[in-house]
């Protein structure tokens, strides 16, 4: 095959590698999960953005060591959490999937994560009435579309670094994405960070750079 | 002249039509608020987005019979309020000449309009604390740049009609007050309505058109 | 489940909470519906943009209490009207399901609400013929794609609150509703303000404040 | 010099070539304005978008004997008009420099331009008033800038051909133009062409192009 | 139903309302198209954008009288043409459906349309070969996608009045048609005018006014 | 005046607010300045985007306490650094000024602030050289324009957190920084988070929300 | 048919016309594949973005002198290679069948292509280590989605000239592969050149451009 | 100070580093041109995108030594030509500075550059003029603005290489350059490749590249 895994990652940047399904091949997936499960044992090797055929390949070739859901294909068994508490927190019900999403990839990289859901701006005593527990996580990551504006408030109510994750939930002039994108890119609650719409394996990554700084060192 | 001043606007609309000053010479909208005047002398002529320039030529027409803020040259008495109140909120300072010509031109068209700025929903106990009033409004405006996040905050605490401003305060991703105005257009919150950046003006005879019905049937 | 139903919505804003349901599972929807229903057993509970297995779902659940239309469900009695009256009005027969969501919001929120279609500004003689029933509105929703030319014309002849619906009908330049999106920002009668693309759930949600202030202060 | 006049055009389009004069110097401006007169003595030689300081050089290279308005310098004798009449159209008084533009480069081809200022949508009737007038007209141009709705209300009510000239009169979500050209683009009124945004030359060369099909056939 | 055919349509603008079958059911489209006939039996009655369902609807309640192509149903006899010729020319084989909308609609209106295919300037001498044919028309539509740079060669080449059509042929940064519409919106070559990507009929119907300017006058 | 300025920051976010200095007059700057040292005597004041008005102000208004570089005003003796190393790395020499901004903000907050300029990736060699040294840090800035490729780079070399900003620098289509924003974004690095175009002040204070998980539990 | 194949082409250009597949009927594409053949009976006739009915009509059309892959169909006996090499470079193993197109069509054009994948940037010394065979390349093609970083990087290694190819591989702010067009637009390594996205074959003919140089003169 | 020349860059890539002057402050960008001159006194170096300020002090620090126009400062002895001819096009006489910042930038580095200008597409017969000299290039550089069709026309009638190169010549619907560079990334004509807007630098570095690869092999 063509891939070149790069299973030199852990060592470098202290997460593993994880495969993008879109526009690969059931194989390809299944053959990119083995050489990372065979590189790195003690790992959880994940798959994102996986459809039907993916996910069912995976299943196939896995059994039941692989965890399905929300696009993400996860194969090994998950590690006891060795940081956080990491709170991923969303706006709205339709907002879960990409939650998970960060949720599945911050526990197989060995973090607590803890999720929030359905606590969007338009009512915000639910946010309110969950402060207690936010305040407590060591990080936050904030899953919100349309209008995106759940981590403006939210940033300016804890202390830990605030991730936010714009989805592409919504229409019109949500434009896939790109409306919340840009309420979160510029929050008037300083030190907020924004990753790619719908993004939520990359939120759970940054999170994970931003916990080990605190475990490791 | 080249100028067709639309004079049957009030009877048609219950609101006199303004000048748009930009891309008009001192001496065009000079003249238009003359004609205004003249066949209104009972109602405040209002010409906007005016620059130095022009306040200039409208100081010299008008005399102390005008005020002049924001862009806006206010010609006549203001009248006794008749309707509101009108909130118009700003989430930050940055925001207030927005807020101003909303204000302006709403107290020009006799609404009792109050002015509470600097409560974005960074610091969100600013907003919390003004509740109590913003409450008692009949109508609400609201001015904001950046990430446009206060309208979303506030429509979901209020029962009042919700004009949601967005504002060109801001920076790169911002794009001149386009990030605003989709935030606000894909608020949450049920019930914003949303006119264009910097359109305080607009905010204002939206605010009008509402109050009226109020007070008129 | 993940959801928190916002029950306590129409105490603060005069009205209730609708489910989304795009990105919801059916049974999200018929669940968030069930809610709605218990905590305000004297309300209809509106789902808005279901796709068919959804409407299927809810049409399972709450049988011949629900009305299903233009994505729109809409679960137990009709109230009688108690305000308006507020006129629908939309550009072309393609814009219909828009109108269609707005109006029977309305109506599930006690509104007067009566639908003019195909009365766009290419044959202006279709607008003018309805002018005196316009008029006697309390409150104006226009729907328009393509061009979105009809709020700038109406709202020129009459003096009610006008909120403007663009849609996504056309093609081309048209991108997806963008293009009478901005012609209704800009719009050169003053007071006109917007929602976003096809949300004519919004705008009935915006009439609904309005209205209600005629109604209850 | 490094220009290459294009001196067949007249012979193979029916009209003369224009200096455009943004971007060179006004050397090069006086330069090709020569060239022009040279190869064409019973010609208008039309320089467009000139700023001042190269209409200063070309009051001076040609003293009386040009003609400068709204960034546009035309040297040599005007013709006597011999085709047309075609009607120049425009929705407010800020949009006149883009009207003027048109109105003279047409009127330098030969063309019986006559301009109709201040007629936007907002006040109906002011249009209204001017349509025995404008139907008969040749061909129209419609001028706007904003909303971009006149040329829609207008086609709709004239047979001739409508040329539209979006103007990037307006701020905000306008955005230098795009709002009316997408609103001309995608006309509910059939038949109605475009030009790039406040391009007067533009359309005045297509009427005579439009006219020329009747004046010399 | 709610439509309301606007049958005054060619006394106002000398072409008949056609229907836009997009957004539509096909029991919509059919009754359109009756209206249409009914109101004038003389004309061909023409409905745009129709897919499979409505084909079949209007096929079936209309039987021999309808052709159909491209999208289009245009039923009734098609008159013999009174104006011309126009000449219709398309870049590239793929832009054909967009070239035969236009075709199409023109002989529906009585214009004598001859089509040009796949001359695109990549192979500049298909063009130059095709030149004299070209120069006998009274009107030219030129229909491109990709880098739509057609009409500006060709309209440096031809006297006649050129209306161009950017077409949705292409991919990646055509963006759907939006590279040809700004290239032929910033074409070189005064007097070209455009109208929306894919919008075949509406450049027929700019040909139409074109032509009957010169026909009736 | 109409501030309120947000003094309770440091207690819910661990750093205190900072003055947008765009869109405020001098005196309104220094005024919030001048809040924010009574509230906090021992916090360095910082106000962002200040222009040379605005900093001549400050400088009259604090002397020789005050620093002043790429557009910040710093108030107040900087503390002793107590959290990092946090390195900040830019690709150009034209990226300095956003650099600076961020060093001078994290340095005002108590963290050990390294700069390390011009390692773009057109000569790979040069970011290579310093690996050793931006290993070491417990946080990375990566400031770059253009093509903004530097932090998908780095982050695959480096374990800690990095916090991307893109810069205005660059013309045509880096559309103001668009360009290295959406390759940010889109970083094929996990892990990788992003602030608004040219705002180091953001990056700065995300980077304080890092590195105080890391001091304070 | 319309079709007018550009058989010249090779004469002019040194490179055949291929036939662009999307938008035409299995039909056409065979023939002009044919009329291809016919006129260059010693040349690989190839046709690019063919869907799955395409492929098996020429399939059905060629039999077994047809390659078919990655949307590509080629037919007629490859050429032995005799300019080159060609060195076609991806960086993630998504982007393959946009290298494949790439690299079938350099072949069929009788340059020595060879395929180099899964190099990203994120593991930097997986193109470190094949940097001594990328050197000897004469050209290079280099395919990248999401952050596009590829090319800056490689381009600054490399003496050759280097065409980069961005790639719709990616989702949300990836827009479709607008972002790495913009990064390789925008690259700070000077003398890289950008063809279409996803448009492999462009590429190619460009390295047939550039190779032709070299065997030719 | 903190600039990293990259000294290496022409052992690595055949061609020498170039200093992009914007963002940077005078003394910077004399300061870096001395940098390359002591590490390469055999090469010309160059400045791009200077202002006036900046041309004052490389002109004051190098004196007679400089080359300096269209924004290029060229310091020390040009070479003689050893590879090429380069035909450098422009389309208008407004796109020459982008073309010159080419010529010089290839003549810098001993490319055999030769300026074609004025041959836009609106006039052929300029460019068909031509084409005997342009068919002798090794390579051909083409400048355009507006509708950018130049590019196309020219690659369909050479077999150089072509490298295209938008500019921002235009208004309104051109976007600052917009227009041109989609055009030319959808050019209808195989194997044109593309730079950055108004990038001259850019299209000569790429064409040193190409013209290498047949000088050194
Ligand atoms: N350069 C900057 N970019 C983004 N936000 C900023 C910047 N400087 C200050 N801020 C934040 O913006 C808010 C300013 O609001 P105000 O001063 O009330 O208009 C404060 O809460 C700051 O934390
Ligand atoms: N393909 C088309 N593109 C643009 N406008 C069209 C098209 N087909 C029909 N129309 C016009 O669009 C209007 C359709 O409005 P309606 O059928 O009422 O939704 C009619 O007035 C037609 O003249
Ligand atoms: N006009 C230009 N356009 C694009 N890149 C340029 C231009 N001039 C110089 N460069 C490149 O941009 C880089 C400048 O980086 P620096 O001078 O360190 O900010 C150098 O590597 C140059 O090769
Ligand atoms: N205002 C204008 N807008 C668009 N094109 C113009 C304008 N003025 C002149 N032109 C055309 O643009 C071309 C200018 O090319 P050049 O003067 O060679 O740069 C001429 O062929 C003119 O016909
Ligand atoms: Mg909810
Ligand atoms: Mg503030
Ligand atoms: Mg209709
Ligand atoms: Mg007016
Ligand atoms: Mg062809
Ligand atoms: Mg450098
Ligand atoms: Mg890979
Ligand atoms: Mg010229």
């Amino acid at each position: 095959g063509w891939a070149k895994i790069d299973v030199g990652r852990p060592a470098r940047t202290g997460t593993a590698e994880a495969v993008y399904a879109a526009g690969k091949t059931p194989e390809q997936v299944v053959g990119a999960l083995k050489a990372l499960r065979e590189a790195h044992p003690g790992r959880v090797a994940v798959a994102t953005r996986c459809d039907a055929a993916c996910e069912a390949a995976v299943r196939e070739a896995f059994g039941a060591e692989v965890l399905v859901e929300a696009g993400v294909c996860a194969v090994g068994e998950f590690p006891a959490p060795e940081a956080g508490p990491l709170a991923v927190v969303c706006a709205g019900t339709s907002d879960l999937p990409v939650a998970r999403e960060a949720e599945i990839t911050a526990r197989a990289n060995g973090i607590d994560a803890r999720l929030t859901a359905d606590v969007g701006v338009a009512g915000l005593h639910r946010l309110l009435d969950k402060l207690p527990e936010l305040r407590e996580a060591a990080c936050v990551i904030v899953v919100a579309g349309m209008d995106g504006a759940l981590p403006s408030v939210l940033a300016g109510l804890v202390a830990a670094p605030v991730v936010a994750v714009p989805t592409s939930v919504g229409y019109g002039a949500a434009f896939g994405g790109l409306a919340p994108l840009l309420t979160m890119l510029n929050s008037c609650s300083p030190g907020v960070t924004v990753v790619n719409i719908d993004n939520g394996f990359g939120a759970a990554m940054a999170a994970a750079r931003i916990l080990n700084v605190k475990a490791e060192r």
